[in-house]
């Protein structure tokens, strides 16, 4: 069933995470930045495209600017195998038909002074597995697919994962393309700009299933002492900016009953979204990453204060309900302090579960490579979960010391790197040994 | 006891209230801003020196850049008064003796986008009650003084109050002028660049007696639909610069348990403070006015928090009391969150006592005039609080439109900015008639 040929080169998996990671590099702080659509992200995916070249794939780039490079299937599989040569001159000609090809993929842009990992290594890898297939002089089954997805992070223009969320159907291209930056800039036009508006159709290739490969981001796996994280469902995420308006007033000379506290609201806010949200349940997650005060000075009482709050639950009812405690608890704090509370909903992903099959056949592969795993839930959103809106779908983690991304001190060890990419390619086997 | 002849020219009071308003003026925001050292406030200080010069007042500027206007006594009061006229050619003679003038006196420097009221009110009364006696060509029974203190908004350089703290010693005039600005400019190199660095050593006018004329700033006279505010004591100030060292780690991943949330840390802080400390004293008052976390993203949990805390109590051991309270509460959470905090003291003043005889006078003095009038703490902090090291001192406090202040629509009327003028003539003259 598999073939010993098929072997994975982990030393140039590890050499172009490397590389790649040196694009956009800061010195000074250790990290890199590739914000999506920026001049060095443009420079990444430049990069991939090299590497992709090198492996004799079939390159299309759709209109959000999703990279896909694609192996064709061997004759024996696929009928229409023997004209896949013309496809690389017309780029019309045969895509993989819909459910036919298997799909691997992450993102590779970062977010500000991020680590070399996050969304790059499950690209490479994806990678790495197609040129497991190219050095053993092998052709696969069925076609296999490696994506890189626009804009996963999300950092100039909202929301994230928005590649994969209008591949997916779930967000219409033209209003993507529209998208603003806080700096006026109009996504369109940037992605035009670094010559990654591609002519493919999002959502032109349906894969059978598709495989995220990714580090955790989180302690979970360490805590364990797990090698391999079998993700088999990915919270709901709720984002919302908060706006309380108050009254500014001078900090010495009005009484505690008089105020109209705008930073008082958003720290009451914060401390009960922690101290009652957090702390009763077992599974929701509340951080209040951002926080604003207006005027900000020290003796003058906060006029505004603008704040976020990001909930999280596997859970999708246990979502819903949080969400509705903190409503509740805006409504009632506004009406004793005399404040007005705008709330902007800016996110709101329902929890997704991963395929069962695919989770199976990750969970057996570790075992029968000697991996240690567990079952376990993303905190973070992944392009898979908009993927398995179209497809079923699943996701590997390895590691992260110290639960620690989207910061330079990112790390996974070389061999648990090397292992997550040895399952994959097993898993991949695996899949197409089966249909 | 009272001269007939002496009369508050309340027009031109109105007037150079309008005008010295004028200078720095934004018809954006409808405020004005006029920062101690800078070009709109040395604008402020040569609009005053022309007043000043229009009454025939000896001017004198001090190293810390203070200006006083003098009006010597009549001939029958003080035997030195015929060779005044020499005083304004030969700067080092004939100040008045210690413990002989009667000093008025506030500021004209401007927070940001400030109100034309604060400071600048009770500088030009001074100046009204001086020109009610060249108007009616009389000189007073002892020296009169208005005082303009440097920098007392303290926003470029820290401390505020600056320049009556060096008046009164409680500040080295050395390090006051080696204060450095957030963009590293010295404070002694601006004032000699407006030109207003003075010969005269601060402190050199020990007056007998201290008035300073001021909005209330407050809520608490309108509230209460009083004219006048018999302020007999200030209250104590603490602030203080918290920062919190948390860890930075994905909103998602990261287990609540896990945290180290330099954010959550700071809200509960605050929190604490109003719930806590300003809830259970009737005379505590504590404000967060300034907050910043960073990285400041959605959903990053903060790595750092940087807030401030000003705590005021007009007695002196419930403030330390609180101090203690908000102390013991930073070491419980820093403990239990697992973060490292640092306080730094910005600014500590203990509260003032007024004098008694000065406050009996206002008292009087106010329903003599028929104004109601009721005896108040200030919650802000004051030249004559430091002028208090030095002189018996007291305050008169008008009323604040919905006690705004530090804000374009700091208001009172002009009836109520007439009153108050007239109680500091007459208080002035029952000062000069006592003793």
């Amino acid at each position: 069933m598999y073939d010993p040929l098929l072997q994975l080169d982990a030393a140039t998996l590890l050499r172009q995470i490397d590389q790649l990671g040196q694009i956009g590099f800061d010195p000074q702080s250790g990290g890199r930045t590739r914000i999506a659509f920026s001049d060095a992200e443009k420079a990444g995916r430049d990069a991939l495209l090299e590497w992709m070249r090198e492996l004799e794939l079939d390159i299309r780039i759709d209109q959000i600017g999703n990279i896909f490079g694609i192996l064709p299937a061997g004759p024996s599989e696929n009928s229409v195998a023997d004209s896949l040569a013309d496809s690389l001159t017309d780029s019309s000609a045969l895509l993989p038909e819909p459910g036919l090809a298997l799909m691997m993929g992450s993102h590779i842009d970062t977010v500000r002074q991020a680590g070399a990992l996050d969304g790059c290594y499950g690209v490479l890898a994806g990678l790495a597995v197609l040129r497991a297939y190219r050095q053993a002089g092998r052709l696969p089954q069925r076609p296999l697919v490696v994506a890189a997805f626009s804009n996963e992070e999300g950092v100039r223009y909202q929301p994230d994962m928005m590649g994969s969320l209008v591949y997916a159907g779930g967000l219409d291209l033209a209003l993507a393309l529209d998208s603003r930056a806080s700096d006026g800039s109009r996504l369109g036009d940037e992605l035009e700009g670094i010559g990654y508006a591609g002519s493919m159709s999002p959502g032109a290739i349906v894969p059978r299933e598709y495989l995220e490969l990714h580090i955790e981001q989180g302690p979970v796996l360490e805590a364990e002492a797990k090698q391999i994280g079998v993700v088999e469902n990915l919270q709901g995420i709720s984002w919302q900016k908060i706006t309380v308006h108050g009254c500014a007033n001078h900090a010495g000379t009005t009484p505690t009953r008089l105020r109209h506290d705008a930073g008082y609201v958003a720290a009451a806010c914060i401390s009960f979204l922690r101290e009652q949200i957090a702390a009763a349940s077992g599974s929701t997650l509340a951080t209040t990453g951002s926080l604003k005060l207006e005027p900000d000075v020290i003796n003058v009482i906060p006029r505004k204060a603008v704040f976020t709050v990001d909930l999280r639950d596997p859970d999708e009812a246990r979502l819903q309900a949080a969400e509705q405690q903190l409503n509740d608890f805006l409504a009632d704090i506004a009406e004793r302090e005399g404040v007005r509370i705008e709330t902007e909903r800016l996110v709101r992903f329902q929890p997704v579960k991963f395929d069962h099959d695919l989770c199976q056949r990750i969970e057996t592969g570790a075992a029968q490579l000697g991996l240690s795993s567990m079952r376990m839930t993303s905190g973070a959103g992944h392009d898979a979960q908009m993927m398995a809106r179209i497809a079923p779908a699943a996701m590997i983690f390895v590691p992260s010391r110290d639960g620690i991304s989207h910061n330079p001190r990112e790390h996974t060890d070389p061999h648990q790197l090397t292992d997550g990419a040895q399952l994959l390619l097993k898993v991949v086997q695996d899949c197409l040994a089966a249909h």
